[in-house]
């Protein structure tokens, strides 16, 4: 029996989106192979790069100048990838709204002045730093975001508005809501939210800003090589990409970004609302920046917390323990997750709520 | 139709290998979602990458006191991997056999002195400098080679015997032949030529040598951060894993290196043999350096290859085409390609050359 599957990542898939790839996996566009066999040089194959590629620039809105580029490694080696990629000037911003903000802005210092310039651990990430108040460094290279914190729960409603360019991580929210590319210098993301299965990593980077990587930089890590062979420098992660593809193609399908992400606001507006009008719920994040994508809660008592986790487990309602960093529950609601996952899990919440009153 | 795929990488998997994954794909062992959705912390999921580093440590022989870790990247992101966790005096050798031997090379030059100790280009990489006559460089941190070289169907019969520590990549025979692990420093592969899809690299690595990797080596890319979190220090390419544990299961079944080492060198054998006894077909390398795992030949005229490849290929024998840099016809005879395969290769051989004498 198929359950709804709340984990943070990897997480939940389209069911079409897995049907289909089960139908083609043994004879990949009637070419007698599987995906995962076929030659990266092959016709057959490297449409699936170019596709992936075509449909990430149509659904985001993509500017012409920007590289769209899938690579390895997930958002952990990009922590790495963006300074080695833009540090010029020996210097950079980072706003630490989480552990992999943190994370970032701990690589960041393996390669020049990693400035924090703002920083909400003093209410363990429960906010995001006003934007309009931040200093900004004089001549930064780039100013560095987490704008979704997959653990916390927070999200970006502002972008900062800077002097150097904006690096965004949208690992936890790529596809889930609209931005305007155009703003931000760099964007990435791990897949395995929004996109497809782990193992490929998107970058969106301006190009004239990715021209003069750092003379240290490993080959594989400079974005403009990755560019200019359109994704193919090495043999690529060809299923994953394929898996992108079906799932950009899905969510077209769908009516694109800006039908998902109000079915995204409703989806969390239902959980968040039951949350706050339930006596034994709490969500700590201050409203406005509650994220849409990772909804963290807990009823105060640990040991109910397990219990909630290990009932809700065998309702068909799984990965809904929360990061160690925050404990209780955590229901991560990407776009993937069917509006009924989230019913499922509110009419539990409440069954849960009575037999433990 | 289920074609022969002769593709040097991504490669043909076994058939068996693929029917299970498709027979699981939308419900991994009982769980009620697929592995491409489950959380990499999830139990049923960690024993994943257990099983497939307990396999590779049984099927390799490799000793308790070197690391066995999954990461991305493909070998080419190796190639910076291997200075940046090995020289710490700033010096090592390479022995360029090839392209990427080369590649290899020159991604060490980024970090320090990297010497060119051997070198085959003088006749087209068809052959392996003798390992006997090496001159090494005093206090170099490594010796690297590449074992077996795809594109130009050589490798070594013999491994050079250095001072410093040898790094090998096996990219493209590991798992083919008995190798002695503990003569080695380190050993890395990409999967996607005997081992699973494309999107997971191994490396099997002596910890004493990788415990201080140089201050500029990104987090990612330290083998010992990898060793100590058990590959799973961020979002691990899980279905590339999980397809190589199938792959190593499916090995172990067979018989094991040693086993298929043997079927590898029948198989190679029947080709060669047919290539040297017939009046067409032509392979240049060095008899005793003959790849068993990459077979390129010629006819001479480059309009009849191009015909060969394309008649080849109405016949279910795919991805024949030579790289580019050799040209005419590369046979990739991995672990996964029948017996069958070869013989059908070498059936339409006999009639293309007679249909053409």
């Amino acid at each position: 029996m198929r359950v709804y599957n709340f984990s943070a990542g990897p997480s939940t898939l389209p069911l079409n989106v897995l049907e289909k790839a089960r139908e083609e996996f043994l004879d990949f566009a009637g070419t007698g192979m599987s995906v995962t066999e076929i030659s990266h040089r092959d016709k057959a194959f490297e449409g699936v790069v170019k596709e992936a590629e075509a449909l990430t620039r149509e659904l985001l809105g993509v500017p012409d100048d920007y590289a769209v580029i899938f690579v390895q490694g997930g958002a952990s080696t990009q922590f790495a990838a963006v300074p080695l990629n833009l540090m010029h000037g020996g210097k950079a911003d980072y706003i630490v709204t989480g552990n992999f903000a943190k994370k970032a802005w701990q690589e960041g210092q393996i390669y020049g002045e990693a400035n924090k310039i703002g920083d909400s651990s003093d209410k363990t990430y429960t906010y995001i730093p006003d934007v309009d108040k931040l200093q900004y460094t004089e001549g930064a290279d780039y100013v560095h975001i987490t704008s979704n914190n997959t653990i916390f729960g927070t999200r970006y409603i502002k972008f900062p508005e800077c002097p150097a360019p904006l690096v965004a991580d949208m690992s936890s929210e790529i596809f889930s809501r609209e931005v305007d590319v155009s703003k931000f210098g760099v964007i990435y993301a791990g897949a395995q939210k929004n996109l497809a299965p782990a193992g490929v990593t998107i970058v969106i980077a301006k190009r004239e800003l990715i021209q003069t990587p750092l003379k240290i930089c490993p080959t594989m890590l400079k974005w403009k090589v990755q560019d200019e062979n359109g994704s193919l420098y090495n043999t690529p992660p060809a299923f994953a990409i394929y898996m992108a593809g079906l799932v950009l193609k899905d969510l077209k399908a769908r009516g694109g970004v800006k039908a998902v992400n109000e079915i995204n606001e409703y989806k969390a507006g239902l959980l968040y609302d039951f949350i706050d009008n339930s006596a034994l719920y709490k969500n700590n994040v201050e409203r406005k920046y509650r994220s849409i994508m990772n909804v963290p809660f807990v009823t105060g008592d640990a040991e109910l917390d397990a219990k909630f986790i290990a009932e809700a487990k065998k309702s068909g309602l799984v990965s809904l323990k929360g990061h160690r960093l925050v404990g209780g529950m955590r229901a991560s609601i990407y776009n993937a997750m069917p509006v009924e996952g989230v019913k499922s899990l509110i009419e539990f919440m409440k069954k849960f709520e009575k037999e433990n009153a």
